[in-house]
């Protein structure tokens, strides 16, 4: 494998349907290797679907050895009872990322549509179809669950995002930079 | 080791400090082995915080091999983004103990208050006075921490509800043989 080549893999962490996605980046370009998901719903007994997260996630990292983990993390929900869950999902998501030491970056649902397809309240829909146009994905690789696009999403967010160039002071872009250099800016 | 003895680790998962508690069960006798405290406040990285809570909850599992595993889980928070730390943090613990296949049960913290002083509502002062007497825990053996009382809580609730006789069709109390057997029972 090229040096510059890198292994990213997206997670789309639902407590239902867990998706996944994983891009290999060369230089400024991005091509799919796989996306699937993890059928949660069997399981009755929560500890068993976490269980079953936790294998499938580290079966996936050791098959594909990504050296970046990007996973949609939406930051409201409609009750602490769900927050937790979905909580507790994302917990055993990470360790299996975090005991395998690859680094982790989040990213909100609106961050990745946003870098996807320019409009921050796309549909699922949307996000798959320019999913599609941008990496070329034939028709016989694409799969019925919007789950698994949104993993690859997320796969594909941190690969534009992390793929910026930075300007002075290691911020990506104005508004990172005026954040962190507040002393440096004039006229705030 | 007696086949009838078995080791509980008990853990109250708290995203600051998280406290644990490990007791050695022979028939109807319990007594401590040892507790403690997992520091996180000098973690800023929320990965790394995650990260050294699946290595230590592993390497205290693969120290003392506990055949059961007790939490205490709060299902009530102040607002959801405590609640999806909570999950997360909860979620990494669970991990490390479902990826060494030790099952785990979980307890309410008032249900775990209730087993140990019969109070629901009891402090932390008095479920840490009631383990000491019960487990004749000498004095140099307490840890000035709350949250290693509140881990051995865990471990000795477990140790009382899971000890329990059950009555006819595997329930453990009158209400939950109801809950159970509603057929069985007449005049509901």
């Amino acid at each position: 494998m090229d040096s510059t080549e890198r292994i990213i893999l997206g997670i789309d962490p639902g407590t239902n349907i867990m998706g996944y996605g994983i891009i290999k980046v060369s230089g400024r370009k991005a091509e799919m290797v796989t996306m699937g998901v993890i059928d949660l719903r069997k399981f009755a007994d929560h500890y068993l679907k976490l269980g079953h997260i936790f294998e499938r996630i580290t079966s996936i990292i050791e098959g594909y050895l990504p050296d970046e983990v990007a996973i949609e993390a939406p930051f409201f929900g409609k009750n602490v009872q769900s927050m937790l869950k979905l909580g507790r999902a994302q917990g055993v998501a990470m360790a299996a990322a975090i005991s395998r030491q690859v680094p982790i970056t989040e990213y909100a649902p609106m961050q990745i549509k946003m870098a996807i397809t320019g409009n921050g309240s796309a549909s699922k829909e949307q996000v798959a179809f320019m999913l599609r146009q941008m990496m070329k994905i034939p028709d016989e690789a694409m799969l019925p669950w919007l789950d698994a696009t949104d993993g690859l999403a997320a796969a594909y967010c941190h690969f534009i995002e992390s793929s910026r160039p930075t300007v002075a002071g290691g911020a990506k872009s104005w508004k990172d930079f005026v954040r962190k250099n507040k002393d440096k800016v004039h006229g705030l």
